[in-house]
């Protein structure tokens, strides 16, 4: 074990946190995940900062709040102004890349308007969260709009899947039981293998597109974000991970019949949605689930090939490996589909981070119950490679790296925070509100879950007593003083947001009281005779 | 009265919202501002962002609140991502340029980042909040960090006024009893007329550069931010207005014995600042207060000469004209000088409008006391030229253009707000407080002030039975009502701020639930058969 040089920041799309079989799944074995959390500290406890991908992804890439960056849903453009990750890492002689998915709309306006062109070095990396795109997959092509020079694509016809959009027709479709093509974008195909082998799909070839990177790097630092599209839907999987588990080992769905009683308008809302109703029938679970399961599975069998590849090539010993989730997926929990709310199931990841220096040999294989946000993530990183101290005005989390070295047990941290905008989604319509009010916010202790939603009245959740969250007790008259304090956290917190991400504390503190060394002279009567400040007075403070 | 093509955007430093005549000033007259109000609106209850230079500088310039720009402080730069005046004026035509102070100190780091050449004409505009220098003059030059290329100096040199910097040494220096030179920045020395003669001060000097930006004009249209240093200190005038005002033309300080009892802690550590003691003894006031009102005549003067330039020269038709300040000035009043707290004398501003538009001419010559902001400015001029749709989403005030019409009486706004970061003054550390958390926020309402400050308690004043504001209801167990209220208005406000940046609310409507059409198919079934969203099942809401 060595000094760290590299970074791999491995995230997979829509993976929940419980999906792992270090994380307790019965059935869905992950033997190389779980590898990696032996060599590493498992975090149990992490929350994403938004359960959506866009704005989940850009506080991981930035370090910072939504409310602080504010790409607030996907496709919002990271405004051009706000610092990412290649601007954190990059100068510190590390090549940033990326191979795979970020969701980052880049901000064409503020390129514009500041002259800097969208295809020059800089406009590139800005378009990209900082990340060289050694490849640049988001993973999600409609016939209709994909882009003529895909990469995927270009690479599947040179296999011999033809046609204007492989991806789709190929990877992400299936051959019905009469040879009828039927497009993965239904849940109805999810049983069924994907058109490709396995050795083609999205997963493989991301994992081969990784090691290409990290061949050409040879032994020179790098950061690395590899970046899979799955187990995200079309929820299709190639062969043999399309049926290696069976319905007897689906976890059952996590809802129950007192959530529909008096549901929080919110929520309703999103129960109409076609994903949520259609979850919520067990023959849907039962197409789908396995798949999802398959996906997973093979992330897992990739990443063997890929530690195997970085153990042969000694990068596992000069190497920060961390693994996480965007945010996770109902399946059915809570009578919903997909994300985008608060339940643990959503808002909760993964988050595993094996540091290969010999200060982190004590705190091997245990897991930790702090409560993590993704944008501890850079702080973390910063820590380890250096140069965390000039950033903490910018940066709103906290370096793990005392936790990893065991120099600390617990992180100081009270309670985690996330948001959602829902304003795209069909459920604003059907709520009647405003774009700009169409939020939440959520703020989670290690007791107490509390969200508070524009417009609407709070949700709170006792996560001691109901830790499978059916009991909403926003209405509960006798927890108003609970209620009351989380309500008060969440305000203390986005009022102390680092918005001042101009000049960091040690310059405030340089400057304080220092305009009279620079001859700036305040209401002073005379050069000879005069009452200066006196921090001794206690003249008013009788 | 013809269509507005240019804006005059004039912007005095210090001057407090009731030192002038059109505002009830018993001795103090201003008959050129106050024509402008009786041909405009004047806005009796106009508040700043924060009662501090930089800060309210930016939010007039950005036409966001502090907690969005992120200028917090003077000195703090402006993130070079945040849109300016220059951003959202220059597009639809005008030339938009600065004569005097703004302020801005530029983010030369972002620039740094994002590859712009802080020289080029971008990077020059981005340094100056979008403002082409017509004449910069920020008004403080300290000898040993005056610049060597400094225009008022060079022109002052050229009058005969000798030396590195004779802005100190003769503008803002006095010869005392026996001949000696002594420095304005002493408040001993304001009763004494400045070294240079009238036509040379700052002010005149600024006012005659506006008219020479004017000339080179022409009719061709224009935004001019004529923004005067005085009455700022040094509190120095230039002969006859150094001694234009007596002792009994003084308004008495508005301060009481019981405001010393029981002290807020942010107020006591302010009070130990040396402009606060002086400020507290008689002897100091009437020495500086003429002087203070002089400046303040000065100004009314040349702002005679430059309307009468615009009258003979076509102007007064077609510009909107904007009489405003960046904040006030205590003059002792609650035992404190300076600014930077929210008391009515520090964070309340003239505001007058003069519309030349001919819908305008119902409301000539009116007050009105809707509750305004300073961040209104920018709605008002886009209002006023077009364009105001698209840029919503960004800018947090509102426009005044329905009031100054007569189409609305009173604007729909309950509060306004400001916010102070006190981390550089000596009474952070007095009050051992770190910098981030230095901090507070006023709400104010038309019968309610108040103030949460970050460590300490709440601010509680009843404008309507307190307007001097002595009484601090802060701790006032009959006030918790109210307080929580005032408290949830802040909390409101702040998580509301305009934080989506880079997406109108027009977009995001298109946007809603428009996932399918592009080809994204979420959560469906099969194509034949299946749930889509609904939004006229109530299947939950039972």
């Amino acid at each position: 074990m060595g000094k760290i040089r590299n970074i791999l920041f491995i995230m997979c799309d829509q993976l929940r946190w419980d999906y792992l079989s270090c994380n307790g799944h019965p059935y869905l074995e992950t033997p190389n995940i779980d590898e990696l959390a032996s060599k590493g500290v498992n975090f149990t406890s992490a929350y994403v900062q938004s359960p959506l991908c866009g704005p989940s992804r850009m506080s991981y890439l930035t370090g910072r709040y939504v409310h602080s960056h504010g790409s607030t849903f996907n496709g919002v453009p990271l405004p051009i102004g706000e610092n990412n990750i290649g601007d954190f890492i990059r100068p510190l002689g590390l090549r940033c890349a990326l191979v795979g998915k970020t969701h980052m709309a880049q901000d064409f306006e503020g390129m514009k308007r500041l002259g800097i062109n969208n295809l020059s070095e800089i406009g590139l990396l800005a378009s990209e969260c900082g990340l060289e795109p050694f490849e640049r997959d988001d993973g999600l092509w409609p016939t209709q709009n994909v882009a003529s020079n895909y990469a995927y694509n270009e690479y599947l016809r040179s296999k011999g899947y033809a046609g204007k959009n492989p991806w789709h027709d190929w990877a992400n479709s299936v051959e019905g039981p009469n040879g009828e093509i039927i497009s993965g974008w239904y849940l109805s195909a999810s049983h069924f293998p994907a058109r490709v082998k396995e050795e083609d799909s999205e997963t493989s070839y991301m994992t081969r597109r990784a090691i290409e990177f990290l061949t050409e790097q040879g032994d020179k630092p790098f950061l690395l974000h590899l970046s899979y599209i799955k187990p995200h839907w079309p929820y299709i999987a190639p062969a043999p991970y399309h049926n290696m588990y069976g319905h007897n080992q689906i976890i059952s769905a996590n809802r129950s019949e007192k959530e529909k009683r008096n549901v929080h308008p919110i929520l309703a809302a999103h129960m109409k949605h076609a994903e949520a109703r259609n979850f919520a029938i067990d023959a849907v679970r039962n197409n789908v689930i396995p798949t999802y399961m398959g996906l997973v599975k093979q992330i897992d069998d990739q990443l063997g090939y890929l530690f195997s590849w970085m153990n042969a090539h000694g990068r596992m010993t000069d190497t920060m490996i961390v693994f996480t989730s965007d945010h996770g997926d109902y399946l059915g929990d809570h009578w919903l589909g997909e994300k985008e709310l608060f339940h643990e199931c959503s808002v909760r990841v993964p988050m595993i981070i094996y540091d290969p220096d010999i200060r982190a040999n004590k705190t091997r294989a245990t897991k930790n119950t702090s409560l993590v946000e993704s944008l501890d993530i850079i702080p973390t990183f910063l820590d380890t490679l250096g140069g965390l101290k000039d950033k903490e005005h910018l940066l709103e989390g906290h370096s793990l790296v005392p936790l990893l070295h065991g120099k600390e047990t617990i992180l100081k941290r009270e309670a985690v925070f996330s948001e959602i905008d829902y304003s795209p989604k069909p459920a604003r319509k059907y709520l009647e509100q405003e774009p700009a009010r169409s939020r939440g916010y959520m703020v989670k202790t290690q007791k107490w879950k509390y969200i508070l939603w524009e417009g609407f009245r709070s949700q709170l959740f006792d996560l001691e007593n109901d830790p499978n969250e059916f009991e909403d007790l926003g209405a509960s008259s006798q927890h108003q003083t609970i209620l009351e304090t989380l309500h008060e956290q969440i305000f203390d917190w986005i009022r102390n947001a680092a918005n001042r991400t101009t000049m960091s504390e040690d310059q405030v503190r340089r400057r304080t009281g220092a305009a009279r060394k620079k001859g700036v002279i305040i209401g002073e009567w005379s050069a000879i005779e005069t009452i200066k400040d006196d921090p001794d007075s206690d003249y008013w403070m009788e």
